[in-house]
């Protein structure tokens, strides 16, 4: 090769007997120093080994570097039909290396999620990209749960056929559940989607993520507030989760969201992308007139795991910090050490919700079986039956934000009614997954 | 039926062409009024519709009931070759029902051992079986980890070809951990056995379980302390996972063992009883003179899960009472809010040993992609590569327990040292469970 081209210059690559034109992503500190990553006409990244390419640049400084615009709307129109409306609350999805610095920024235009995927132009007949956030998914609070949900319901007021939020992956599940509880009698599926693999990379998942949410749009009978991403390791199909049944389950894998004691509501196969409804248990899709929004979150709530020996005064201490609801993930049918079940029973008097759920994550609380159980339930514990311990996490804190004048017994009943598909009242052998056992 | 029979009569029940004979069990409050089950003399548990059968009282108070005997040591001699060590903590592999109360108490003599599983007399020369504790493993502590390694070590010092834990499944992993740790270069497999089903149920997965173990402890060439639990729903096969890759993933299955980030080191086949070596990378088995004992595990460690808006306060409340140590189970690659990193940050400062574990479970944390991971290394945070967040919380309080007196620096380095395999440096695709998608 000859000297390497710099970032944003529009370069021909020529390799054995292919010919590629593009124009050269920026370089990161993880960034393999043989490899250069352009950016086609069609959107697509392509990594090329420079080993043996010759490359030739056609028009330096083809993109200006360097800068990340302000937050904010900005639209484009497409041919399409629907009326999509895109949120963009950070995370790798719509983040892009600051061209000078190296630092990752997520930041996102209409303009640049059509080049990402420019098939938007002709499912959507208007594209408008609120950035609400550029904040880390570490980092999302109830607050943020809050805003998003009646964010997301003015747009849905105001039209939108589609509704996407583009979410760092880290706790898209939770947001998920947070907007499933919030949003009722959607007219459409709300769509988080997110990417495990940067979009300046190669071997994004976001482009095909991106793709599957007009299909889903167009196609899905249900509404209900999923997450929107890989089922493999490959680009050949993607899957919408249930919101209040996913979890993120691999730190890096593409097809890290799964469902979890449910089957994924669909699937959409490339390169087809042909929609298909995996699942016959949903929340159908409502008029637009019957939306309702409850999405009031508390900061009250906690999460506490157990494990053998826990210092039981970690309860306590929330309960001292004025805390009105505390999920537990137990171990087995739902358990912790019996030493705990005092400073229970004191968060119970005290008017405090508190729920049990299992560290398995598979399979469902039965209090009923062992001893420690049945004190459990006698204490006030509440039987959080097959939900997922975040989802009642969020489920709590949505119950304390939107019930909180209610009494303890009104607030257990609500807790154990089904509001979102959160409990799943039908375990299907299937919805175990298939180890390798060496076969 | 004439009328129905009482716990601990011999009877003979025709139905159909079936003629059966056996033992009475006592019923629960779950009993199905219309079954009755029986002890076949082979050992076996039968359930038995009775609405359409002909019961007839051979003998009546075949067996006393209502006795639950003392803990213990008891034993009895075979015809086999190898020395046998069964040590029960509890747990329904080991629990009765008592027949007056219907309160189900975990008790075993080495009879009744060979009771449910006959074939050990053929097996073993002799079988020890000692009653160690009738405690629920929601109950146990590092106390227990300790005595329990130094009794095994005792037990295996003393010619033990063979060592049975019998344990509850609610904690079984954490213990298997503990002993994981405490046991170095061990002479022959320390198999942890459980049943997610009771084994007066006809359904019980005890007998499967522990008719694995003197194949194992024949047959297997590592030595390393094992969970030995069912790998299907149907008595088809059991599997050995490696105690510090193994989670209870099921609140209820009977195979709800899994090895996570790891493949099961061996798997027994039914009724074949045949051995099946499936992982290569295993600690070989040693001499006998070679086995070491590290047992000790402080109290002083604590696992915290993270959630969105967890108040970081949770930290400081570990610090305020002294704990030295402290496993974060963090989304994603490794993360939690920027908010808790200055509670971090005191904690390392305080001297205390603060490791990231990921909530996803499968995969590895890699806390150099991002902002946030990158902060939480500075604080110096360590990552615990794809350690299990159990795991890395047993690792942790085991470190403190032994080497508690080493400087801050120098545990790090032991941490981050694979001890007993609990750091899979190589994850094969086949390591991620197939979910079920459609197909």
């Amino acid at each position: 090769m000859g000297s390497r081209p710099n970032p944003g210059d529009l370069v021909r690559v020529v390799k054995g007997g292919l010919v590629l034109e593009g124009v050269v992503m920026p370089t990161t500190e993880f960034s393999d120093p043989n490899s250069l990553v352009i950016k086609l006409s069609n959107g697509y990244n392509v990594g090329v080994d420079v080993r043996d390419a010759r490359i030739e640049v056609l028009k330096e400084k083809m993109y200006e570097v360097g800068k990340v615009p302000e937050a904010g709307e900005t639209s484009v129109s497409g041919s399409g039909k629907m009326k999509m409306s895109f949120i963009s609350t950070g995370g790798t999805i719509v983040s892009k290396v600051e061209y000078e610095t190296g630092a990752v920024k997520p930041a996102i235009t209409a303009e640049e999620l059509i080049e990402m995927v420019p098939e938007y132009k002709d499912e959507f007949s208007s594209i408008e990209v609120l950035e609400l956030y550029r904040i880390l998914s570490e980092d999302f609070t109830p607050h943020e749960w809050g805003e998003l949900a009646r964010i997301t319901y003015n747009k849905l007021r105001g039209g939108a056929d589609a509704v996407v939020i583009a979410h760092g992956t880290d706790t898209m599940a939770f947001t998920a559940a947070a907007l499933a509880f919030s949003l009722r009698r959607l007219p459409t599926p709300v769509m988080l989607v997110g990417a495990q693999r940067s979009s300046d990379r190669p071997s994004t998942d976001s482009v095909l993520n991106l793709k599957a949410c007009p299909v889903i749009a167009r196609e899905a009978p249900f509404g209900e507030v999923v997450v929107v991403m890989h089922g493999s390791t490959s680009d050949t199909y993607v899957l919408a989760h249930r919101g209040v049944k996913v979890r993120k389950m691999h730190s890096s894998r593409r097809d890290a969201f799964q469902s979890v004691n449910d089957v994924p509501l669909a699937r959409v196969d490339f390169p087809s992308a042909s929609f298909k409804l995996l699942n016959r248990r949903y929340l159908k899709r409502s008029s637009p007139s019957d939306l309702e929004l409850r999405g009031k979150f508390s900061d009250r709530a906690a999460l506490i795991k157990f494990y053998p020996s826990m210092d039981c005064g970690v309860i306590d201490h929330f309960l001292d910090k004025g805390f009105r609801g505390i999920v537990l993930e137990g171990t087995g049918l739902g358990h912790v050490r019996n030493q705990c079940i005092s400073s229970l029973r004191r968060a119970v008097e005290e008017g405090v919700l508190v729920a049990m759920t299992t560290q398995t994550l598979f399979g469902r609380v039965n209090m009923k079986v062992y001893t420690t159980g049945r004190k459990l339930l006698e204490a006030g514990v509440i039987p959080a039956s097959d939900m997922l311990p975040e989802t009642a996490y969020v489920k709590m804190s949505w119950l304390l934000g939107n019930y909180g004048d209610l009494n303890l017994d009104e607030l257990r009943k609500l807790f154990l009614q089904d509001v979102a598909h959160e409990i799943n009242p039908r375990h299907e052998l299937n919805l175990y997954p298939r180890w390798f056992h060496g076969e």
